[in-house]
């Protein structure tokens, strides 16, 4: 096995945190204070402050919304939808949120590899399949979609918000590909813990 | 031939643009005052003012952006993957714009259907075959693929861009392709008449 | 980029129209005589005259023809399937025919990136369902797609005219990209002009 | 088993023979004699005479002509495309045909099954590397699937050959899944007797 | 064509019949006695006696098992699954066994190039769709599969039955594969004797 | 959430222990009492002793090896081509048994979703990646695969070993999503602690 020696965050050059623009560095500080360490999402991102702005604008608009989907719900849809895109950082940093979120330790493992076979309610596996049609054939996706998820009382705010993660994720997915985004240590154990 | 009528921009509800945020409204009014007619991106997207700013701005850090691959190159990009990913809206509206920023009327076509045998630089050639990896296998993208953009003189400042580009239009098609967002009749047209 | 200096018609020799067999060289001026110009298919082919002879007599029997499918419509198969099969040629030539026997500029480029999103009707919808399921998964063409037709009125003579469309573009797509047929300048603006 | 009772050559209408064009019949007669049967290809096709003239003068230009390809060689492009695209007719009757110009009663199951186990020379490995990218793939066809081939003594002319046979049979398969051509008995047993 | 002198059973080594273990070579001989000649397979796996032991174990708790499947119909969800893998050992000498089993000349070749083409039963189509499913996507395998199958009358034990040939054939498919495993020619003959 | 309520094993009868067969009966009772608890598939598969026999049969033949691969590479091997397979219960199991192997929490979560971003030696991941080829594409196993795990020191009986394991979850992952085994909740903390 390789040493546990501390790995980069991304493949491109991480920017010290003090010298980053201040609105960046307050938000990293920020999420540093609540979670205990700062996500590699942030130190990746912060090589470009413009990307970075928009890229957490985006996120906070759709993941921290209440409405007719749950904030556990949003996060199934990155972990699902992310685990088919082999997304390491976005499955092991949101399996953490999920596994939080949802009050359960074993859902996020179950999601990422086939969320089929998840202990998930029937709306829930409809709300991923349209998740993942979105995420792998978004050309395909037409009316016969959109009414399955109304027969599960899904209104159109609620489709809106579940394509809408699911198209943010295909970016954020490549992106975490691209420049190789290593998930924190930290990720990995949060939400284990027996409910 | 159904009939020329007016068809929406969205399938989801298109607000009027006098009851939008200001920001959202001046940006929209300028662009209406450049190009003479408001892209239906604007309209569609103006449905979620906090989606529509965090949008723009990923858009325009991306695109509007000096440096080693130019604003023509930027639009073709954009046209490989969206035609790859079957997106009506981002090929007839981005492939307008590839034709203006690159003075020719035939380039847009060429790279939609099919960029390897479009008319274009080798080094062209290989910016399209990394930008196609990330926008459809992004999980295999190593460091054989930054090797090959190298050897065409890319720093990895350029393949950040030219990554970056296909991962945020693998969300922009996927908006596109859920709301069934409408190019304008005026695209077509755009940029076609001979140099 | 790249001069707009004469490009070949086909990576294969091309002979001078002058030392053609009489057959050949009769029915190339008669669409010279009739388009202005000559279509790069023409010269690419006549590298060998007795594929050309075939190539043409079997175009000839399914595209010229009358029937329950409308001329404007046998293109539209065209452009899609072609889309479907990254045919730079086939979508850039059938498609300007279908801008003109359709009468409507825009409608080739909607059908050649995603026929699912272009204004047709739900039959031609249903006929380009049926045709790109021969181009790209023929063997699991079965009776349900027969009926599928069938619902729209389409009767069996119409389903083996389109079946037997894109049957043949198969064939067709293959040798364009197999010779880098190159589609004419002239292709690109026919039918363009505004209704 | 479902009963041996005579099944029919296509789903489309099978005209007799005596009713049909001179040519086609004449032509029909031909293989009969030669054959002693006549292979359900013609049936099929003769509902449609137009299309029969088209088909057999293309199929006949490519496939019984001399040349770097020989007549066995250009059965097994014609097997190993129909095999990956699960052509039964194509198969079945082609196979037959293999199994005599190669006098080798398993060289088409082998080569239908899985061309790259086959007892076939290094030579013709590379001849079906080409022909399946043509089938399968042809729009990432390029100059180095040309040099591959050049290695090995195939000219541009061979070339055209091996893939023209792939573009051809392309239409076939298509053809004989649209119609449910039926591979007539005979086929089974033909060149199967040992060396 | 290649000369036909003998080729190997297997890429790795192939030990003799007589140092083999007792049980294997009894086995060995059992089927030589039966067959008239060895089956590769044997010889094949007889490199590694464990798994020599435990694979034709598994074969035959899943092969000469009566029940709701016949014989026959097992041997074909071999046939049809092996073609869909492209495993050229196991289509051939279980097409033989096939041929056997069903007292059919014509219904191995059927099946392995294209079974939905194939002259069986509503009923065995159903139970080769649920075995290819199992084959090629056993992961989307869900309720909707296991109805369809109850429909045609299949009760629970035969779907496991039906799925497990198509999971055991799964590993059996890439050793053949991993081992360049080479059908012997008595294979290709069997069972074509008309009936 | 769905409450925790005690999910079946599989979706087949699952026997109790005190009915099965002697030698079931011990090997379960055995893994109990070193594990603490029955992992579902001893559960699964006793509905078939037979099958039982020689699934673990072939399992221990393989797993528990000596040779020139570790213990910990077998486990990520089945963890990676399991990811791949989208098998619920052998990315969990087996990634509990991986852990543990390798003595590093954070490996399987890393395998799982994309080995190739995984904190692996350049030797593993050319391992991962012939193991991966025989999971899912063995048809195209050739020389240059062997070459390529040659060239990192693998002797042919290592490859044998990689290629069998990726062959026997072929299998075993398509049984497990046919039955639609649960993983045992035990397994999702095994082997987390921190090193």
């Amino acid at each position: 096995m390789p040493s546990s020696s501390p790995k980069p965050a991304s493949r491109f050059p991480v920017p010290s945190i003090e010298g980053l623009p201040e609105d960046l560095r307050a938000r990293i500080l920020e999420v540093q204070q609540k979670s205990g360490f700062v996500p590699n999402v942030f130190l990746a991102f912060a090589h470009r402050p413009d990307e970075f702005r928009a890229f957490f604008a985006y996120h906070d608009a759709l993941m921290d919304k209440e409405g007719g989907i749950t904030k556990a719900e949003r996060e199934m849809i990155v972990v699902a939808t992310s685990g088919a895109n082999e997304c390491q950082y976005c499955v092991v940093a949101h399996g953490a949120i999920l596994r939080i979120r949802a009050k359960n330790p074993h859902i996020a493992d179950q999601v990422a590899v086939n969320y089929r076979k998840a202990d998930i309610t029937p709306r829930q596996q409809a709300m991923l399949d349209f998740a993942m049609k979105v995420s792998r054939q978004a050309e395909r996706v037409g009316e016969g979609d959109f009414e399955a998820m109304r027969k599960h009382g899904f209104t159109d705010e609620d489709i809106w918000d579940v394509g809408a993660i699911a198209a943010f994720f295909a970016l954020s997915n490549r992106m975490a590909n691209l420049t190789n985004m290593r998930p924190n240590d930290e990720f990995y154990m949060l939400g284990r813990a027996p409910r």
